[in-house]
């Protein structure tokens, strides 16, 4: 009982700085001026190196050794925080301190190399941090000693309980289903008015069209805020601060758009889960691919119906009277959901944007496997892209060094973005059931949905598996078909009837 | 020297808790959602805790207590660190803890009990809390055995070397020579056109004259950045990192336009103080009648000059057209500098400012020296306005009980006020000498202006005392006499010519 209170105690501590360190970080990406990096990088030092201490100190394994060895015993939640408390420690305390101080380094000359390479659209510049990127994660899996396959050990420590006999299955069956009906899609070349899409909106009247989705996604203002930022992100401490932010370009109004209502199903989780969990390490989104269910499902099921832009679009034509003139809601909902085979990952659509994370979770797998050498990867991107995509990138910038994860050291991260949407699909299923969605989308009643999603998934934060969460919500373990078929029924009235 | 290394080590760590604590201030200052507070207050409490305990433990009072008992050896700028330090540990540890404790409880209860008062006009509700306010801060007082006179304590808290023996002197010049004046000032009632004031200016093109008046002032974008709050203030961490804010009324468009200049003019102070005191006690503006001479030479002197809207009307007519159309700039100047016997301190012109200061001055000096009780403050308060404006305030909530001030617990602050105009009236003199002001300001070249006060002023930080700094630069000390006649000559000419 002692050791628990001291364990209560320490996490409410650490709990603290984190708090601290979060809203210097949101501060950092929205606002503060760029002169300030520096001294601010010195004073934050201080504090993370507090925070360190704090979080490894002898006292601290003491506590967190014992209830783990005591595990058995313990409430079942308390286990759980306990179990993640230990593989936390263990993920710090056994890596040799000089070799993690030297992957540090590593990871910042990498994202310099990166950055570079891809401005000059040239691999060899980012070859030699990617291999040691990679070779430094092989070394510390093995420190870990889970008994998991080293790749394994990356893929769970971004969605838990994934290996890649579950993701293979997974990628198998888009393979063996999408990438044909993807073809299928691809050749037909429907004659559509969508140039109003890149036509020129003003920032003022995009924001005020981004906070009127604020209230239509029943965003609760008391306990949260949007703002701009060069990439939209979702920030939050407790689901009484939950931030997010969206950007406005002004040649292209469908990114404020989607990047909020994105935003605002990550946003809307963490608004949801209930707040007795912020004392614990139960608290927040229980995995990226539960999150990303969230993020994708508000974007895109919801978003980009025909059902919310039939009650929503008036508003948008409202702010912009010229741009759209004539431009049907239909032809506007077809717009929003247009396919296309493009190289950038960021900007692909809802159908072609799981060929995408294929390609990257191949190459990472075999890269980790020690299958293929850093050397032939812009040869096997291309190689891929063609083999899902049909078409071939033109150099390395539009290939294989599009993306930031890898010279961050994000390693098993991207198959959770497809993993997400498939989730949301197979909720979706249920939820269908249960509620009747367009009815409550054409009636502007979403906060339905949101409470719908509260009593079944967001309120219990990550006291429950993402497998838990699944079984108990949907009767069933994981099934990508409901993914397929969505994709499949959508895409097949938008472009094949 | 072992011990001056302990010390660096625990300023700086000091430093960075109060750094993160400030960022978290700024944060809830101007956006934090209202559901976030009672999270934050929790989470910051546990930092708070921490920080308290490293400024007050036994290896931080050996420390210090070590280097003060050896100041006389110490290089000058290090001993007035080591005095700093003293008296900000003394001020913290000769409180027994549970007086302390009580007195935070105090000050909660009187903010509540002050905003009531205020609301009902009831100076009676208030009573018992300012009572306990007073006494608390008397008894404090007399546990640091300064060997000074109590109010002396709390007058030297806010403005280093200043007591009562000064402050008399000061006030009794601008007793004898404004309040004949200011009568006199009163008396002449111009026809003048001003009802364009009170028009409507919408928020968007306000927001843009104070950007506007961002570059004006030669303000470093790098180094800071301007946001809006209820109540207007500047903030900074270090000279990298200086913000302030305004606000806009729709209704009184000069309240955005001189907060921002009030602003601008602390803002440019603190980025203007060389980045060497960073990781001292020596940093950040020297006293708060130091700092408020800043701001109001740059609101007042330059600000409300004509000189400055002959170059700047223009922009302001282009944003607001139809509210300045048979507006000259001569009717804009003059409106800004309209002189009216108001009760609101805070909404006071610059020639009736001091007497309001007057007023609160003598009535804090009389309760702290126990000539006046608590119960005849609306009294006195009414009689002093009478005496000093010749106007009676027609209740509690525009005469005694206007000020969050007492509420607060500061005692003492106010005259800071009134002597920063002051200052800067001494700082003027001299600078007019080594400057063309009005061809400086003609020229749009403010820079010059604050490059002479970054040589003569700014870059010190507060490594010199306000009198240091007066005696250095002016070549006297403290005069009241230019302040006297800076505004005798101005409004001279507004209004007796």
């Amino acid at each position: 009982m002692e050791t628990i209170n001291k364990f209560r105690a320490l996490v409410k501590k650490i709990k603290a700085y984190v708090y601290v360190l979060q809203l210097c970080g949101w501060d950092s990406n929205t606002e503060a001026p760029r002169g300030s990096f520096p001294r601010r990088a010195e004073m934050l030092g201080e504090i993370s190196k507090v925070l360190f201490q704090l979080q490894t100190e002898q006292s601290t394994q003491d506590v967190v050794n014992e209830l783990y060895s005591k595990r058995e015993e313990l409430d079942p939640l308390l286990r759980r925080e306990v179990e993640k408390a230990k593989k936390d420690l263990d993920k710090v305390i056994k890596i040799p301190e000089d070799e993690f101080v030297e992957y540090q380094k590593i990871i910042q000359l990498a994202q310099i190399s990166w950055q570079d390479a891809k401005e000059k659209s040239d691999f060899e510049i980012f070859k030699p941090s990617l291999q040691q990127i990679f070779d430094y994660n092989k070394k510390f899996v093995g420190y870990f000693n889970t008994g998991m396959k080293p790749y394994d050990v990356m893929l769970d420590d971004y969605e838990e309980g994934m290996t890649m006999v579950e993701f293979d299955a997974f990628f198998n069956v888009l393979r063996n289903e999408l990438v044909p009906f993807v073809k299928e899609v691809l050749k037909v070349k429907p004659e559509r008015k969508d140039d109003f899409i890149l036509a020129f909106y003003d920032k003022e009247n995009q924001e005020k069209f981004c906070d009127y989705l604020i209230d239509v996604l029943a965003f609760d203002r008391d306990r949260g805020l949007m703002k701009k930022s060069v990439h939209p992100f979702t920030w939050n401490t407790s689901p009484e601060d939950v931030r997010f932010t969206t950007r406005y370009l002004e040649n292209f109004v469908f990114s404020s758009i989607f990047a909020a209502i994105h935003e605002l199903g990550h946003a809307t989780y963490e608004q949801q889960i209930d707040p007795k969990w912020n004392d614990t390490l139960l608290n927040g989104g229980t995995s990226m691919g539960i999150h990303e269910s969230q993020s994708r499902f508000y974007e895109n099921t919801i978003g980009r119906s025909l059902e919310f832009w039939q009650v929503h679009y008036p508003k948008f034509q409202e702010l912009f009277p010229e741009q759209t003139k004539d431009v049907s809601v239909e032809d506007f909902y077809k717009a929003v959901n247009k396919v296309e085979a493009s190289f950038i990952r960021v900007e692909a659509d809802e159908l072609t944007y799981p060929m995408h994370i294929m390609v990257r979770y191949e190459i990472e797998k075999m890269l980790f496997n020690e299958e293929v050498k850093v050397e032939e990867l812009p040869t096997l991107w291309n190689k891929m892209m063609v083999e899902y995509l049909g078409i071939e990138p033109k150099n390395d910038a539009e290939g294989v060094l599009q993306d930031v994860h890898w010279s961050s050291g994000l390693i098993g991260y991207f198959p959770t973005y497809v993993l997400g949407s498939a989730y949301a699909a197979q909720f979706y299923h249920t939820m269908k059931k249960e509620l009747n969605i367009d009815e409550i989308i054409s009636n502007n009643e979403i906060k339905k949905i949101n409470l719908w999603l509260k009593e079944k998934i967001h309120q219990y934060g990550s006291s429950k598996s993402p497998r838990e969460l699944l079984l108990e919500v949907t009767g069933e373990d994981f099934n990508p078909m409901y993914y397929v078929d969505y994709l499949k029924e959508k895409y097949t009235k938008l472009y094949l009837e």
